[in-house]
């Protein structure tokens, strides 16, 4: 009798920060400097999708599939997962000597984002909270989102922020083997659920022409960063913490948009300079600026990862003045055909307006944005019987 | 007899500043919240000349004209110098009832730029230096570079730095009155004259699509900014200071790139941020460092003032390395003509092995770069018997 393959499957989210994770105190725990706070994305729009298997029968070394492609397992991170999933699951199976040694087997995992690749989208986040999740479902593990956070923080920092929806704060902690340093949910999605998100994809030849330096250069040489990380960040958790509670879009967004400069202005002040804001993105600033002007209030707020793509995020109530001025100006654009973007009204009477104070950044934003992506709050990893993994034990491409 | 015209006229150079003024204690007064460094730049390539002249027979208001236009003098900065240096001439007067009383006289000024006014070079500083000079020529002040530092600062801040040659702080002072907030001469250019200057003019269509908002705004809501002011940049002045005494050109140039980005870190992390910096200015970086990198040292240094221009300092022994590679990436674009463009080579050596790690950042300065400007470490304002008005007291064009 062949051996049994074990399956099982999760999805789990993309999160984007509104106060940002930059600086490790602990760079082999993916330890931070300091807290920070995100929302995260709906899997209707992005998921990462994973299946982890485990079987006696399995060749001896672990393994896994991303998009079709094998990555290497060897590194630190998911060896790191590994080892603690796997040990969480022994001590279960040395408690009741009837569960299979499910520790003892080779892992096979297979995963599949719903996203282009090419966004620059970082999908690292998705992707270890999924494969966690899925490996905890395998191993029937009993333990807490917060524990598994606990566990994908090692993989990728902002990752343990994925195994939550809702609105997410991930505590920077203080042990030094890194217990504390946790995600909680500070709301789940249906607290706040007509958060939405419009995501501006920048062009590939639009990137860096700089330094792709790390975090770790900005800790050791910007002069700004330690005021941020002791003083500014601190505040700020509360701020949005208590912004979220009291679902204060005005304060949710100036929060946000302050954090996004002070993160990228950090950035800046490292030697030699980390750019990830590009003229694309100062056009997106510039023209969220002007809607903002035009309605008297903040109603779109900015954030900039690591990278030049911008995220807007806006609630669904003023969808017409912000996803509809930007579909009005970039209808054109791969992204909003479908059941979001379909929703949505160009508004060509809000462009117009908005030409008067931003048409150089309009015109910037239509050169330098390639596709759009709408989306919004949603839920933490769920599990799926769709598998990844055939009953044999093979890859199956959806 | 018709009435004596008292003229008397000087010129005044541009300085370029290695640690940045940003943010004022004192608004009406230009006290700073943190001191400042430049150098003086050669009044070969960029001076105002300034004529000062007074009569008891001209128009009863006092009247500035600048390249050719009138200017408003009402304003309080320019009223604020010729009533301080009306009371120094007063004092003068009512010690000796022989002098004529030239205080009592309308003034009129006549000042005229070497340089492209829309090269976005912050003509103000060399503007000032020029007017205070010159009526302190005109009102024979005994008056100290020092003394006159203190009054062309409350003209426009960075103007005071301008009375000296050479490589010249501005001590921010403590005391309310700005009487010790003064200029002060680290070292004279005779010191290290090697010092030279490159500046890329960006294309005006490159420039900011963002906020122009000032410092002010900067001091009100940057949480970075305090940090800069109270820590960075006073132990930047020292070691800025030391490495000129020393002619350390690596720690000069150095501190220099870490303080421009320090200050548009603080720019960024304004609420709403202000952005000088564009994808030009990027691309400059960029190809320092790539210089830098080739060099195993650095050669080479990059600072931007509250715009997209960068001015590129280098030691003359390095000119081949530098200006020379700039020459083979940039020598269609006007300024490389004349004394010191025809003494560089272009250096399509240097070019071609820069492109490896920088081919497009070199295609950007390219597309948004509009000119050159070469220059060097220079003096002070330098008297002149070239007057731009007549001995009938009008305007001469030269």
């Amino acid at each position: 009798m062949a051996s049994t393959i074990h399956r099982a499957s999760t999805t789990a989210p993309v999160n984007i920060a509104v106060i940002k994770y930059w600086g490790k105190r602990d760079p082999k725990l993916n330890l931070p400097t300091n807290s920070s706070l995100s929302v995260t994305l709906s899997q209707a729009d992005l998921r990462t999708h994973t299946t982890a298997s485990c079987s006696s029968s399995y060749p001896s070394s672990d393994s896994l599939i991303l998009n079709g492609s094998s990555q290497d397992v060897s590194g630190a991170r998911t060896q790191a997962c590994f080892r603690e999933l796997r040990a969480l699951r022994k001590a279960i199976e040395d408690g009741d000597d009837s569960l299979p040694k499910l520790s003892t087997f080779p892992l096979k995992v297979v995963s599949e984002n719903n996203f282009p690749t090419a966004a620059g989208l970082a999908s690292s986040a998705a992707g270890f909270a999924a494969l966690v999740r899925a490996i905890a479902n395998l191993y029937e593990l009993p333990s807490s989102p917060t524990e598994l956070s606990r566990i994908a923080r090692q993989g990728s920092g902002s990752a343990c922020r994925s195994l939550f929806g809702g609105y997410v704060g991930w505590e920077q902690g203080s042990a030094s083997d890194g217990s504390d340093s946790v995600a909680f949910q500070v709301a789940p999605a249906a607290h706040w659920p007509n958060m939405r998100a419009l995501i501006l994809v920048a062009s590939a030849a639009k990137k860096d022409v700089s330094s792709t330096s790390g975090m770790q250069t900005t800790v050791a040489t910007s002069s700004l960063f330690a005021s941020r990380a002791a003083e500014t960040v601190p505040r700020r958790m509360n701020e949005m913490q208590k912004a979220i509670q009291e679902k204060d879009f005005e304060a949710f967004g100036k929060v946000t948009m302050m954090d996004s400069n002070s993160f990228h202005a950090t950035c800046l002040d490292t030697y030699p300079p980390i750019f990830y804001l590009n003229d694309t993105s100062r056009a997106a600033i510039k023209v969220v600026e002007t809607i903002n002007t035009a309605a008297g209030k903040i109603i779109a707020a900015y954030t900039f990862d690591a990278g030049p793509n911008a995220v807007i995020y806006y609630l669904e109530e003023n969808e017409a003045k912000v996803a509809g001025l930007f579909k009005a100006a970039l209808g054109e654009k791969d992204g909003w055909v479908g059941k979001r973007g379909d929703a949505i009204e160009a508004n060509g009477e809000a462009l117009e307006k908005a030409k008067a104070e931003a048409s150089v950044a309009l015109e910037s934003l239509k050169e330098g944005v390639s596709r759009i992506i709408l989306t919004g709050v949603g839920e933490g990893p769920i599990k799926t019987e769709e598998s990844l993994i055939d009953e044999k034990g093979e890859p199956i491409s959806l």
